[in-house]
């Protein structure tokens, strides 16, 4: 019974706020994690990563040759990913730092390749994968971006997991007036409600989540830090996907 | 024309004083790759990986499940990397951090798998992957320590190099008089020499390098970092061996 969670980058760190982590919120996932087992990890950048991507111009389909640049990027979110594992061991998780920069590429399509047979290696000994948004080697483009949510479709489909969980920094997904919608079956019925509700976030938003969530075999919700036990513990937080 | 250099631990550390990089050789050796292309890195771990293994009782056959150990391991040779990585680009090198404890596993009999799909991706796109001795999740002992000396024989062989170097503290493989051996084409020919050579080094000393280097298809040469740039000019410095 393999879990895929996304921590949200807007949960655990302060988004408007350079590399500031969410002490409070993180130490509050930690805790709730620490019951679960058979659980894989990924978290975004919030403040971390974007802010270093969009200074040097590399999105998840603009890349750089410069390594320094890359360094930059990738040095923060590593950085966040140290501090997340380190509050998550703290709180009694056998959690184990996973560096997608290291195994993941993309082709010169685009195509993402990401071997999952580490991260199901850890799982079989018991450990609790964290790995993040990250930069990855784009062939003719260098490095772009992988984000946190095109990781957690693909190591889903990887896992063949079994449910995913998207702790957000919303309790779902919103209908036109702001309440949350409890179940989504297609993006057509609600392309109209979330088109440009996230127009800042560089990673594609609300609507973009939605739109990969979809394409998952795995169950999903969309769920926010006060729903994550709810969803541990195999309830249906917030919005239902697929 | 792949070439995998392995950056011995105890060049660019100083092996005595716990977590502390020998910068005077550690910049040489950067200056020295700066020029050069298609080339592959392995460091080892020098004074920042050993003894946090030591401590924690963590070798290549004994594992651990406890993650704050794998971390107190995994988290000082990152240090190390970055440190590494860093001298590189700063002396122009496009080097990118490639962590094994993220690509990596054992089975139950110990055969390591380590994809190099996204190392040969990073050297296509004319980045110089730095890799290092590490943790590895290892099938019914949690984690053990991949080092670096396996590696370098893992990835030349992943990635078909066509040529290895090992720069090291010492200027060859000696023989009983303490002369440079020239050439070592057979294990049975330097066994009673090496025997017991380097029976402190955790990772196997000099007889062990020797004996994996043998199996390897591509030419190895052994020598120390005055030999580095003759070798990355196509020389032959130091011991041959195969």
């Amino acid at each position: 019974m393999t879990t895929v969670l996304k921590l949200g980058g807007s949960v655990i760190t302060e988004k408007d706020v350079p590399e500031k982590v969410d002490d409070e919120a993180l130490r509050m996932a930690a805790a709730t994690l620490a019951d679960h087992e058979d659980l894989a990890v990924v978290h975004g950048g919030g403040s971390f990563g974007h802010h270093h991507a969009d200074r040097h111009g590399v999105t998840t389909t603009e890349g750089t040759h410069d390594a320094a640049a890359i360094r930059d990027i990738h040095g923060a979110m590593t950085r966040l990913n140290a501090v997340v594992v380190e509050a998550l061991v703290e709180a009694g998780v056998a959690a184990l730092p996973v560096h997608p920069l290291s195994v993941a590429r993309r082709d010169a399509e685009a195509t993402l390749t990401f071997p999952t047979g580490g991260v199901h290696a850890m799982l079989s000994e018991g450990f609790v994968p964290v790995l993040h948004g990250d930069g990855v080697v784009h062939a003719d483009r260098g490095t772009t971006v992988l984000s946190g949510d095109e990781l957690v479709v693909h190591l889903a489909e990887g896992l063949d997991a079994d449910r995913v969980g998207v702790c957000s920094a919303v309790e779902g997904v919103y209908d036109g007036s702001g309440a949350v919608i409890d179940r989504i079956d297609s993006f057509e019925a609600v392309a109209d409600t979330l088109d440009g509700s996230d127009a800042t976030d560089v990673s594609g938003g609300m609507a973009g989540k939605v739109r990969a969530l979809l394409g998952l075999d795995a169950p999903t919700q969309v769920f926010d830090l006060d729903g994550l036990e709810a969803f541990l513990e195999g309830g249906e937080p917030g919005t239902h996907i697929g």
